[in-house]
């Protein structure tokens, strides 16, 4: 069975804006597609997702729907802009609604995002992609995720304001393409181990 | 073959003044044990590392034999205390050092680092433990180490100045400990798997 | 003219649940009104604040009519919980609107935000404080506002799940008593000599 | 009296090798000097400054002398560069030692460093200004020293490796040489009103 990623992008900015962080998840899409990974993307502030910190917050609320799809997924991505140095507001709130996973198990006990595998996509005009990255990174950890080598990419310009990814050509940056073939090569390899050897429940439940 | 772990406690008080990040970290070594992981902790402290970013600052640097070490390792932990809410000024010292790893490859062209497995033990009075293991597993993943979920274990206070760890009787958290066993299981889930399947050097190597 | 302060609670829950933030709130409200301050409270996640980072976002948007109390105010408290080790999705949100800011000015060049005084409250059953404190200080400063010296007080329960602010009577905790009235006089004692003399636009203005 | 700056560079390189954050230290030095700033540098590595927590960690630690030097001046300015995304060791070191302050008062009961007021310089060749200089700006007004508004300044490439300030040009970046300017005017404009009319020992004190 093909392995299937699943991409949530953190814009700010509603469809149809262009997005710089969408663009350089399509370059993450572009090389887990050569390596045969089905892949999916969500822009999260296009669906009515509600603040909170339960899986479902009621009528209308558009996070139960982007809940199923992250948890059917192999290879979760998360996608975010730089404001003020850190990740955006959009990436704390579906962080947050991922404690909703918490209260919940796989069919061993264990967290539900065990034995995903994710990785981090960050664009700014400048600043602040380490801290954007550690933070989103070990908080997927704690949720159960293993986090591969070189698990981010990321492209920002120098200090200050400037042009972003798109407008500056970001795509062709040697760092930035380097990093983008590395996580996506690096998280298939990883997926593909625990798909077939999952981590054993042993002592790792929530309950054990 | 029995897999290995290193421990390096990164306190600020050199040998034989009592280290309560040490102490959570025998507590991490007593479940490595019990599944056949053979540990080794070094004071990082007590050695004479020189401030730098190359794998050898010269004359009577105690990094390399430190390094060597760490690179014969399938689990690496670093433990740290806090101070103003971050990690020690040790801590950051021996990831600085780490950098000098970048400029040479394992067998295949990867980072030495690859094929690791990482963790993070933290302990504090109060406030401080996201961030301090936030940013040593990421610095980790960028240097090769893979990360397994629920990665770290910590203990601390509530808000402000107070007891510390051994003191405070943190032994017997029911939080520190549960993480405690569920950080080693994964750790060495994880470090199994990659003994047994290594990450194949597929574009991720140096020069690739 | 008695001094006015702002207090921006980002709290994730809607009235009229019950906010741990408020309640550490309201105990820095009473140190303030003690001191002569004309307080006022808004919880962001009542009005309709869109995603964004201009001043207005159009039709419905509740952001500019609290803006307007915010650019009125001689000192501004932001008020946050923590999730997943940092501030809350909405205290970002309200950073990232305070961006539109960048784009006018006072009366003399500098950017809106200066002469403000700023402070930082923080809740959470554990870890995150100096985080949540640091990055909000340092965007205000950023902003154009003064920090005083202990410009936070929090409160929180020590490592792992546990009871919140106030089911833990955080309001009793010595180390957040006295934070919160440090926090209180020193915003108070740098409002009042802003609002003597103003910082000069020497330099320092937008286009200078 | 005229006003002292103290600037303490967080370099890891020993004197004499070039450093890139003495380079943009020294542009702040430049317009510190225009507003009649008498202005006194010290790199931190040269000194043989002990590990710990207090402010003499014995025979033959360099720390004390340091701290006479930052307890006289009327603006401290704390240099570091970016490894790894965050500041220095050295930095952190310093950062460490300056707790030793908060067992000592000055004259009226107030932690050593009440009406000092601080500021912050950042060069890397990419990402992690924005945590270096929060971390370090909010450690500074928890030991009791003012943050003036745009108090840090900053210089960074693009993403990846790339060359560091001296090398690239970064003294004729127009960001950097903006903030450069706003940071020194506001450091001395909040000194001199502090010199004038320092905070009132009004139950902001050590054991008030």
């Amino acid at each position: 069975m093909p392995l299937t990623a699943l991409l949530l992008n953190c814009t700010l900015k509603p469809s149809p804006a262009e997005s710089n962080t969408q663009a350089l998840m399509d370059e993450v899409v572009g090389v887990l597609e050569d390596l045969e990974v089905a892949c999916s993307s969500v822009r999260v502030v296009d669906h009515d997702v509600r603040f909170g910190v339960s899986s479902d917050e009621g009528e209308g609320d558009g996070w139960p729907a982007i809940l199923e799809r992250v948890l059917e997924a192999d290879i979760l991505i998360v996608g975010t802009p730089i404001w003020f140095g850190v990740r955006s507001s959009v990436c704390q709130m579906v962080i947050e609604r991922l404690d909703g996973t918490y209260v919940s198990t796989n069919a061993v006990g264990q967290y539900p995002l065990y034995n995903t595998v994710a990785g981090v996509v960050v664009t700014g005009n400048e600043d602040g992609a380490h801290d954007a990255a550690a933070t989103t990174l070990f908080n997927l950890s704690h949720l159960g995720c293993t986090i591969p080598p070189n698990a981010d990419t990321y492209w920002l310009g120098d200090a200050g304001p400037g042009p972003s990814y798109i407008e500056a050509g970001g795509r062709d940056h040697p760092y930035t393409r380097r990093t983008t073939r590395w996580m996506a090569h690096d998280l298939v390899h990883l997926a593909r181990m625990l798909a077939d050897r999952p981590i054993p429940p042993q002592r790792n439940t929530v309950g054990g």
